[in-house]
């Protein structure tokens, strides 16, 4: 093994204290907004020197684009880990699965992700929107966005779901549903993992089926039964 | 009229003053947190002194329980303010619309609704969850969900969903989509107002699909076919 393809020591080190300084920052940010980030409370917090934190994210506004970025390539890390040699619509359920996962393990990345409060970084804005209201997120061409409308495009493609929707409208339906049942469970609406699961299973089953043409239900029923 | 019925002239000004100091606290709480809210500036914001602001909250806690109180009290109204006399499945659409309306109208009282990260008031407490997960919100008294829930137990009643899921569970499984759908046009997601209701409409109409028994899509496309 080469110096130049193993990580260093001295790497590992920097990664894991990067990570620590992430993790800090993205609760002080969803509990407090951006004034309740302090520079200087998030070294003492993780045991590092202020020097530090602004050698590694340049300051601010640096920080909390990298939580931004690290939020969107944890999600796109956790749908990656998703097998790819599945059928297209098996596929968009384990896709389902591993983002609730990614969103329970991960409350605080997924809670400044769909804020609706916190300001955008400017690598996810399309402009300020012309009715006055938070200007749109610009996610469609991060790869945590690509991978799910690829397996939408590919139940498009063998005619489990429909092709005059559109498959951006169609997985943005799919993203909604997950979406809510994850704020939902995430915020305790639920009253206990058993109940959340439940509705999880019910709901996204439904949209599926609301969604998939005849031949989709008739590839989706088959699967039931084959279970 | 009696003074008895009619509001006086200093009740409407206290009226009018009281949702000024909720809807400023409203703002300072969904981007700052609770540590953001100082009574002395939100005073300072609806030009009235700190003392008027005690004698109406009797201090933080009770402002904030107040500010629960009056999003979940606003959501009832639009919710109320539905027609009753409709056929079962139309009222659920007329729900959900009239959810959306209130989500967008009043966007800082909808994100500290459903907000995973702000302090939860006792009256929506239903205890710590053992997982270690945020204690439950307890807003199934409430009427707000009530409503939904008639709703849903109405449409169950006329064989239009199962009775095998549990009310609960379909009345969940819908505000889940329509959570998400609100959600993200709130975070700003969707490229425009038009794109956010197409997005509505395709997912609500995809998540009732899923869920009606074949009585109730044969009611649904009468409809369809009657407009």
């Amino acid at each position: 093994m080469s110096m130049g393809t193993e990580p260093s020591a001295a790497d590992a080190r920097r990664s894991a204290q990067r990570e620590a300084l992430l993790d800090a920052a993205s609760e002080m940010l969803v509990h407090g907004g951006p004034d309740a980030i302090s520079l200087r409370k998030l070294a003492t917090r993780v045991g590092t020197s202020t020097m530090a934190v602004y050698t590694a994210f340049g300051g601010k506004e640096g920080l909390i684009t990298a939580l931004f970025e690290e939020a969107y390539d944890r999600l796109a890390a956790a749908e990656e880990a998703v097998p790819k040699n599945r059928e297209p619509l098996r596929r968009l359920h384990d896709l389902a699965l591993a983002y609730r996962s990614f969103a329970l393990k991960n409350p605080s990345y997924y809670a400044l992700m769909i804020s609706s409060t916190l300001p955008v970084p400017d690598a996810l804005r399309h402009g300020e929107a012309a009715d006055g209201n938070p200007a749109a997120r610009n996610v469609t061409g991060h790869r945590s966005y690509r991978i799910m409308l690829d397996a939408v495009t590919a139940c498009v493609g063998e005619g489990s779901l429909p092709a005059h929707i559109g498959a951006d409208v169609l997985a943005d339906a799919l993203w909604a549903a997950v979406h809510g049942l994850c704020s939902l469970e995430l915020a305790g609406f639920h009253a206990s993992a058993e109940a959340a699961e439940k509705r999880f299973n019910v709901t996204t089953g439904a949209i599926l089926r609301g969604l998939l043409t005849p031949k989709g239900l008739k590839k989706l029923d088959g699967f039931s039964r084959a279970e």
